[in-house]
């Protein structure tokens, strides 16, 4: 397989993630999309939506969107489980990364900060004030989700799920962004937790090969 | 099966044609969130996440997230399927309907355009260039990914999915707000075969109880 992926992207540490967790080795292809090589009548080729991640299969399939992607390994290579067995455990996981992926990572990836200054003529301020009223109102919308479940040490119980791939790189993109993280003591220890195992260790940004400083 | 929702709302949309595409009966509850019901402390109490759709079971349980619930009506009442059987296949639905999920809708619902109006003081016109701009992005995407796959009558062939559930609502919310839609010819006629269908015309926010016109 190989991962047509960013090293800052979210989404693609959401994949990366999965792939670690399950063991299956991968060949990292960077798209470098801060110099716009995404938008490359080369990468367009290939990506009908010109996103990253973007996963080829030993065939030559690509699937695109990092929760799909996740939800197809989790299908074909079934352990270990990256969704519980019970349909409802299942929504609730689901639920979760849909909060993380639905409702705050599209408002502060890099193309809409990038309309919010170039378009809209937002001062430098105010976008980071967007970036931050969108992450503090979803992490808290989040932490109280965790509060309903049996939310430890992981989102959802013992084991990591397609919940904690996309919590941990939220986290690590708030951070960068120096978003308040305080008064998250349910989110914040799942995230330690996350980070204390291999996998998120081996996945995060500045593992990757194309890290930058 | 309760289904607290808001006729406008696309997110519920695609939950109330799933549950018309299987058949199942419901509680419709209505939630005004134009009027803010949903940020009251009786709503609060129910949903974690303060949104709709929130789908409460028999036995008090209640779900967030439209996909998510999808998934779960579709892992719970088998008949008929809203994913294919095949990985690959469950991949390339799961990925459309993010598309819409993760790419277009999370840009333009009401607390965004909120947003953009009462704290960035964007002005109407600026607005709706927003929001043209990334149903457009989307929906373009969308159309790429159509055409590669078995994209007729339906998102991905001979019945509605996930993906069609997503996609309507999508393009009633681009006709209320001008959104152009021309050179979009795979991604229109799956929505002229959807809206053919009852169970679509039965979801739609006309014919919802708490409809205005």
């Amino acid at each position: 397989m190989k991962l047509y992926n960013y090293f800052r992207s979210s989404a693609s540490f959401r994949v990366r993630i999965a792939l670690e967790l399950k063991g299956l080795a991968y060949d990292y292809v960077p798209v470098h999309l801060a110099k716009g090589e995404h938008r490359q009548p080369a990468y367009a080729a290939l990506a009908a939506d010109g996103l990253v991640p973007l996963l080829e299969l030993a065939d030559g399939t690509r699937l695109s969107q990092s929760m799909a992607i996740i939800e197809y390994l989790d299908e074909t290579h079934p352990a270990p489980a990256l969704l519980p067995a019970d349909p409802v455990a299942r929504a609730r996981v689901r639920a979760l990364a849909q909060t993380v992926a639905c409702e705050i990572h599209p408002l502060n990836n890099l193309r809409v900060l990038k309309y919010l200054v170039g378009v809209l003529k937002v001062e430098d301020e105010a976008k980071n004030t967007w970036y931050r009223h969108w992450v503090r109102t979803g992490l808290e919308a989040f932490e109280r989700q965790l509060a309903q479940g049996p939310s430890a040490p992981f989102c959802h119980g013992e084991t990591p799920t397609l919940a904690d791939c996309c919590l941990v790189p939220q986290i690590f993109n708030a951070r960068r962004f120096d978003s308040p993280l305080d008064g998250l003591p349910l989110t914040m220890a799942v995230f330690e937790a996350c980070m204390a195992l291999p996998a998120f260790q081996k996945a995060q940004p500045s593992a990757c090969p194309d890290a930058e400083a």
